[in-house]
């Protein structure tokens, strides 16, 4: 979301579709699957009940426990590439079937079908969505190094440790100009995304299954709410849900998000659910440099379900493991087809999913209305129920976050992402209403702890690392 | 293709699929069923026995014979769209049902899906092709003028006869770049399509259900060859094709080509087709200045037929009324979807196809490769056979083009388009063997009879206009 207002489901409506949805249609709840595992180091998990995971089962690319030392060793005899943090966030995304039913880094065909048609078609003949390409470059260096080689041991850059073994592998040209103009829809420099992990990598891109050999984990004081798709199945399940809707986010919480987030949850009610739950679901990956850092936001967020905005019987704090590319409507989708695999069926869409200024114009870089039209068109996503929403803004004559009524428009107060922030950085007050309290000291905080001698006023990111 | 040499099936294989295809199953002819008219002036036609068009039936957009007088005042009352030449080409296309099934340029969820995803769900939930946008670009005057009006009238610029009129008007923004990034997969200065059809047009889009006046006409001498889509179905039909196999060119044919086509046949013939047709179709809209233009290739086409090289009976010649966008693995969809609706169930695919060098840097634009990767895993391209083919060259023992023998590589010639101009443009002959001297003769005629003042050595390109 490019600014702090957001918007709102009123009145509800559901983007039509073509192919068939669950509206109206409650899922029943049934006992959670036991897990299952196909081969010793490949564990698939359903959970009865919630929808089914894209290429209907979850593929989790975790070594067991038992076999990991041995796969440890063999990782220790193969041909090494060094991992960066971003391609670490990835392997954890792989890891934990958030990208079901890729098995591990793409190969060219699953790179291609990415670019051209945002989805990959499975063997039976049925399409899932896949939208970003999820690739591993690798230089001239590291290519001849590899050799005759069918596998290859991913290696963490900052201590040598062997965290995956990468098999049956594919090496292919890395087309940089033709990955970021057909993911982005420009070639403008400074994009966060491409300036951080494309332009400077291999021209070389290495696909294969993956063997991930030890939980990712950074160690951080947030791994408790890392849940993985599996786990977060068995929450939902253990909570009887009947509908999970996902709001996906990277920036702190407001009253505005809140009213939206408790009107979705009524509206399901309405439509005869029992027990919507709300996935509130931060990403945790890389995020830009003027974003607010994930620490400071699961504080917020934390501030904002103690002081009672959210309820925390019907809502899961977790977070999304992803690094995050700014692509707008071609990662939106992103977004919405992984939460699928975490057992979400709803997802709440607002203005400009995923967006950014223009890097060079002055100007957005992407029209706010596209991303939630091309996600309702999205091919793989057609029994995802997509909830788009209107805007909220701040009502002056109540006092509080309400959805904002054109016919009154001078009742209302738009707060931008930006004025948010700069409120905050110079310790004043937004408007009483507009975020909790609790919540608001905390982003006020977040800006005192700023060094002020840093190059872009940011504390470094949470780094994963093995234990 | 970027060059003049060919790549030939050898052997023979299909790219496999993972639904199904119509391998080894020959289809039986049946009588065409006899013309329908849903509207009276929207024209369903669909020969039986051959491959159906895209979602299931063609639509033709030319308004009847009785009613074009009343269409034609029609559309001097309303607000009238100046077109370019390449816009007319456009209304070509649409008007005849290459681009089934689209109904008129698009609206914005047609484009948007074209862009992101190559292809358009349809309303029974299937999916058709569509890589390419089909737009019309009208500037904030024109947009002015149209106001609140529901349709419009499309103009020819030359001489403002009304040509069709666009009904059920949507107009949008124009997102210029992230069009061309996402179709071209770069933004560098110097496409030609780019240059000559988008940089310039307007910054918004207008899109309609289409009525067309009138049979577009270009009175070159070369109309005779512009079958629409139905006609060529009625053609295969009546020479009782059971298998219509389509080679796009906008090149000189040599006998690499000839060798080619005639393989495919034998080899037709070998998996049980007892007819198998060549459609031989040159692209005949917009192309860049150093291609050689459509009258000359014509000529040049003629001739090959003429000299024996390919067999008049099991060959159709016809001229595909599209502009060239030179866009590689996104375009060569485009190609091979619209030869679904003429009737062509087996689509001949090379190396690069509709591919071009980088305009600034020094290699070609797209992996040679990622032409026929891409097609083959196309969605809504699963029914279409394609036939990937390897390279043929001049053998000097033999004195004649072959396919290329990678064990006595020594004993070939590859001849690239560049070269082959080259020749032509000095009057100096090629080996004998590589193109049939009356079809060489023509080429060596077109570049005697370039005027060495013209700015780039190029004719004029037909333009379509009306009788």
């Amino acid at each position: 979301m490019a600014t702090g207002f957001i918007k709102t489901p009123s009145p509800f409506h559901f983007i039509q579709r073509t192919s068939y949805t669950h509206l109206g249609a409650p899922i029943t709840v049934s006992i959670a699957g036991s897990s299952k595992a196909k081969k010793t180091h490949l564990q698939l998990r359903v959970s009865m009940g919630l929808i089914e995971p894209d290429g209907g089962r979850l593929v989790e690319l975790l070594v067991e426990e038992p076999l990991r030392g041995l796969k440890k060793k063999e990782a220790l005899s193969l041909p090494a590439i060094q991992l960066t943090s971003i391609d670490i966030q990835w392997v954890h995304v792989l890891s934990e079937g958030w990208a079901s039913p890729l098995t591990g880094f793409m190969r060219e065909s699953e790179f291609l079908q990415t670019l051209h048609f945002n989805s990959l078609r499975l063997p039976d003949g049925s399409v899932a969505n896949m939208s970003v390409p999820i690739v591993l470059a690798i230089d001239d260096a590291q290519k001849h190094r590899i050799g005759d080689s069918t596998s290859v041991a991913l290696i963490d850059a900052k201590n040598n440790n062997p965290i995956a073994i990468l098999k049956d592998i594919e090496i292919y040209k890395h087309p940089k100009e033709e990955r970021i103009s057909r993911t982005w829809g420009t070639t403008a420099p400074g994009l966060p995304y491409v300036d951080r992990a494309i332009t400077n990598v291999g021209n070389w891109l290495i696909g294969g299954d993956l063997e991930v050999i030890e939980p990712i984990k950074y160690h951080d004081g947030l791994d408790r709410f890392r849940q993985s798709p599996a786990e977060l199945r068995e929450e939902f399940t253990r909570r009887n849900a009947d509908a999970v809707f996902a709001f996906q986010l990277r920036n702190p919480v407001h009253n505005g998000h809140a009213l939206l987030m408790t009107d979705t949850r009524r509206r399901l009610l309405d439509m005869g659910y029992k027990n919507p739950i709300l996935l509130l679901h931060p990403l945790g990956g890389y995020t830009k440099a003027d974003d607010v850092p994930l620490s400071w936001r699961m504080k917020q967020h934390e501030k904002v379900l103690e002081d009672g905005i959210l309820d925390p019987e019907t809502t899961v704090v977790s977070i999304f493991p992803s690094p995050m590319h700014y692509a707008g409507p071609t990662e939106v989708q992103w977004h919405a087809k992984a939460r699928i695999n975490a057992g979400a069926n709803f997802y709440i869409v607002g203005r400009d999913p995923a967006g950014m200024g223009h890097p060079t114009e002055k100007r957005d870089l992407y029209d706010a209305e596209h991303g939630k039209k091309v996600l309702s068109m999205a091919p793989g996503l057609e029994r995802l129920n997509i909830l788009p929403f209107r805007v909220a803004a701040y009502d002056k004559t109540q006092g509080k976050m309400a959805f904002f009524d054109p016919s009154r428009a001078q009742d209302f107060l738009f707060i931008s992402g930006t004025k948010m922030r700069g409120l905050a950085k110079n310790k004043e007050s937004p408007p009483e209403g507009f975020m909790c309290p609790g919540g608001w000291k905390v982003l006020v905080e977040y800006y005192e702890s700023l060094v002020p001698a840093s190059s872009n006023g940011r504390l470094p990111e949470p780094e994963p690392v093995l234990a």
